[in-house]
């Protein structure tokens, strides 16, 4: 009778809050993503019902509808259904769709806020998404599509980082794409992948290094999934000590 | 002998993380701000010391330098020493310099990434961040600084929403500045107050709008801090469901 979306986090278990452990607890059916690690169903009753709806890149699962009706059909029959979603559940991820579509057949649901990936990761290696020395703005983009990527991102100002989310396999064009609009060559970047997980790991160079990577660089990007492009002279504030 | 840097989260304490607690529940020392809910040092022993370092808009307590010197000096006396901020530690906040700093003496520090009011607000009044059918990325930015503030905001663009952090006291200019740069004069905004609270209020209006309002509307509007100005369209896909 009722839904939760709930945000479980960049993937660091430690990192999930009270409270969506406690949303966990109670479910009696959970309905989770690709990226959520399967230590976190550990918390849920034994006789708890976890169905994988995951996506992954190109090949999901089932599609938004399909979740929406399982969601649906699930809400009318149990008092506490969980949609478990990596991050929160408002940055990226759908997660207003599924609200729209339950609250248009009369579902009560419920946000249980996450720590979004998109700040997490930066600060798991120690990377200030705002460091007044250096900044006052960040912007956190999807890198999906490098039409409107182009289109949002036109000019170029020295306190203001990106954070670009799926953005690994439109590396070499986001990149052009900033040299052409005037961010500087020697504009640091960082691709950081796999953040809060034991196989994290950074790759810090500039823009300019970076224009001049080969194809060999790009395909071994696409393989660092899931990846955040932190650019912006903030970075330089973070080298300073690490 | 290590200093751990833990957001506390946007306030409401069930959306603290379980790294959080687990080091409050270690820490001998603990240095906490304003915005912290007091109900949060209950997870502490009952030997800790908790030392009130808050910052309340023009009157710090203490200074930043202050506040560093107090860490180190704690740093040198204790095992687990804890410096517990609002939201996360790297948005805002000034956690990167308390880092550099402590490190600069050789200080450990670990940082415990919180959920960052910049999302957890807007998911409170079930305002999504982006929304696939209205946006690709936002814009979280201090409104505190108007000089910056319309260096960094020079256009429009309406898949893109901005989260104003600091502004209240500055929102008649901001949204006179942004009707300047393009912004539609019917692009929602919403002014969403002590977000994650039982206090908690939105504002709902256009830019237009605002824009008519007389001075003892702007002066209410600084009287609800903290407050988020949320911009963009993407409000329309909330509106459409709350």
């Amino acid at each position: 009778m009722k839904v939760y979306l709930v945000g479980a986090g960049p993937g660091d278990i430690e990192l999930m809050t009270l409270k969506s452990v406690r949303i966990l607890r109670e479910a009696d059916v959970i309905l989770y993503d690709a990226l959520i690690d399967k230590k976190v169903l550990d918390f849920c009753k034994e006789n708890t019902q976890k169905i994988f709806v995951g996506k992954r890149k190109n090949s999901h699962l089932l599609d938004q509808n399909e979740i929406n009706e399982l969601l649906l059909k699930y809400a009318k029959e149990y008092k506490t259904v969980v949609r478990l979603k990596g991050g929160t559940p408002f940055v990226f991820g759908r997660g207003h769709e599924e609200l729209s579509f339950l609250n248009s057949h009369g579902i009560s649901v419920e946000i249980v806020s996450g720590v979004s990936s998109s700040t997490a990761v930066p600060e798991s290696f120690k990377i200030p998404l705002i460091d007044r020395s250096y900044s006052d703005s960040y912007r956190t983009i999807t890198g999906h599509k490098m039409d409107i990527f182009k289109e949002i991102v036109t000019s170029f100002h020295p306190r203001e980082n990106l954070v670009i989310m799926m953005g690994a396999h439109n590396l070499k064009d986001i990149v052009s794409h900033l040299l052409g609009v005037g961010f500087l060559p020697k504009t640091p970047i960082a691709l950081l992948s796999k953040g809060c997980s034991q196989d994290a790991l950074k790759i810090s160079a500039t823009l300019e290094k970076i224009s001049q990577k080969d194809s060999g660089f790009f395909d071994y990007v696409r393989s660092l999934t899931p990846l955040i492009i932190y650019i912006g002279e903030t970075l330089n504030a973070a080298d300073s000590i690490n």
